[in-house]
């Protein structure tokens, strides 16, 4: 993976850039929709695509319990698998298990579990983490982590911190070994490619440490110094004050290589992918418009909407008239509505579709705003809500 | 409403015509995806259109009581209110009252019912039934009818089709009057055009008599004799066997207008369209291809397939080899179990599309065998399965 930038905000730490993967470049800042069990739930590939989505993010937990990440490998990875030609991020696996599991537990060495489906008893050590990823054939592999939840303890969150960078070390290691072996054989191979000419696939380290600037700072050093393609922020959003999110961002996004692409994981709202990238990030994820889409939460340039709600009823305005997505040009609000009270399924498909186009123009709009060098005043905009302090470019 | 026929079939009554409605001409013969609560279950207006859909049809009943007929009929009409700038056909309502509610009674002036969603009372009198599907702004409306089940006694067969002409009587003379109303005040109308040039909505008449020859002759005579600008072949496919069905549907087929539309209610397989098309039959409409998607169930050319069956899980070839539809030129069959086995919504959906598509390309590849004097040799071909004895040409 190569990763380029093409354009810095004179005065915030915003940044266009280009992720080259094999499946793929992508302009960057960029928002990746979460496709959770090879499918991002309630649209099809092709829709993605017609919405612009040139990478999205495979979740290794659900995916290696159903249908199976060696069934996937022997399909010729996740890619072929789902249909989907275009670049695929995973996840390390971890924080589902820790989010989905009653039964988890954790060790130095990993994550011992139960299956949620048939209570079937698992383990993901770093190298195993790594390991499915490979047999994903995903472009963008995570490093197993251990995040916290908000408020933790300052000893928890300072173990957990440790574990991470003990377990990058061991996924580093797993992972350049068996690239190298895979080097070595290249026709037993179709998930990656070494070759100089294309990009090949890429780990990216996970910095942890709550929202305490000292352990965020050694644990940016101690990932960074094993060396990674790529940064995530990882263990926020967790429930800490928005304000700490946001200062934690900024923090550690300055400890980040400058030439390197920084994501945070499961952040955010369409005002958190501005403040965000004003703080130096780069690549987003988060199931908020497709899990929101599917309740019914609308995302518009005004704000949230209840579609369910009766006022919308007899309301023949498009859910956002502002919007020019495929759904806003051809149906009402008292169409959605209707659906999503007599529970059909198209509720769900048109309102995902909706909310997706919503964060991919919202972040469409950012690279355009970086690139015209009009990012100050696209912060201003009523979409992106009341305006916070930014901070300045670093 | 005006119907010309365009080729017929040397050998059989198949016939290829067009339909021409106030929201287009349709090319009969023709099927019509079941849109029951205003959406075809898990497909959006836009991939209908894709699949070549020009009419589909919505049900009185469901869209009564939400989200109310008079509430569309203030947003223009069911096109305007779901998008869907195509015809629609509406039933009339009372077959889905009988098949529903356990609480319907029925009486000489109509059905008495209690609403599924909040128990409160309702009525459909044939009056009322034309004026929900005015108020719908359906193309084609259904008269109110009362179907039987198989096995029915002899006298609630008899007692039900003398209703049913006593019904239709009602409902012509109800929809002339009221069509008499809305010419004098074109103004106060945007559901129906009455002008000479632009084709006007049209009220079929429904033919009863459940399988008895008689009753058939006799409700058909009945119902031709009020006059209707198309007749449906209603109460088949209730529980009778199939060669019953054929003959019912070829006896009263023959006692029909030959230069009106023959609807055939809520029939059936792709073999029943093959072999009702030779009877005379020009449209056609039916919930299998929808319903059996969103269980798994997948019509092929080699059959049907249980997609969710454990034999499909490492299965890489499309759903059908022989089909070129969206969903089999992009995702294997493994691909689908997986997605039906997770229980993702992206299985229904993909499934549904793909079912429409094969119905779609039936009744296309009937057309097109009618135009080309080759719908002998069609009749033979595998996707239709057994050949059964079709009847000769009148």
């Amino acid at each position: 993976m190569k990763f380029e930038v093409t354009y810095r905000d004179p005065d915030t730490r915003a940044r266009t850039g280009l992720l080259h993967t094999p499946h793929g470049s992508i302009e960057t800042p960029v928002f990746m929709p979460v496709g959770t069990a090879g499918t991002v739930k309630a649209i099809n590939q092709s829709d993605l695509e017609s919405l612009g989505v040139g990478i999205l993010l495979g979740n290794t937990y659900h995916l290696y319990l159903r249908p199976g990440h060696e069934l996937i490998r022997d399909f010729g990875g996740l890619h072929k698998f789902m249909g989907w030609p275009h670049a695929i991020l995973t996840d390390s696996g971890g924080y589902q298990v820790m989010s989905l599991e009653d039964l988890a537990k954790i060790s130095e060495d990993g994550y011992e579990f139960r299956s949620h489906l048939d209570g079937s008893a698992h383990f993901f050590s770093p190298e195993k983490a790594v390991e499915i990823q490979l047999a994903l054939g995903s472009d963008i592999m995570m490093c197993l982590d251990q995040c916290v939840q908000y408020p933790s303890s300052a000893e928890l969150t300072a173990q957990a911190m440790k574990r991470t960078s003990a377990w990058a070390r061991r996924c580093r290691a797993s992972y350049s070994a068996r690239s190298a072996e895979r080097e070595v054989q290249p026709e037993t191979n179709s998930g990656l490619r070494i070759s100089n000419s294309e990009p090949g696939p890429a780990l990216f380290g996970i910095v942890q440490g709550g929202i305490d600037p000292e352990l965020r700072r050694q644990s940016a050093e101690e990932i960074v110094e094993i060396g990674f393609e790529g940064y995530a922020l990882g263990g926020l959003s967790v429930g800490e004050p928005k304000s700490a999110t946001y200062d934690t961002v900024e923090l550690t996004a300055g400890l980040l290589p400058g030439d390197q692409p920084r994501y945070l994981m499961g952040v955010g709202t369409p005002q958190d992918l501005v403040q965000c990238v004003a703080r130096g990030v780069d690549m987003f994820d988060c199931v908020m418009p497709t899990r929101h889409a599917r309740n019914g939460s609308i995302f518009t340039s005004a704000g949230r909407m209840a579609i369910k709600n009766a006022r919308y009823a007899r309301d023949p305005l498009p859910l956002d008239p502002a919007c020019l997505c495929a759904v806003c040009r051809r149906y009402s609000r008292a169409y959605l509505r209707h659906l999503f009270v007599a529970g059909e399924m198209l509720g769900p498909m048109l309102a995902t579709r909706h909310n997706l186009h919503f964060y991919l123009d919202t972040i469409r709009e950012i690279r355009d705003a970086i690139r015209s060098g009009e990012y100050n005043s696209l912060r201003s905009k009523a979409r992106f809500g009341p305006e916070a302090s930014l901070p300045p470019a670093s």
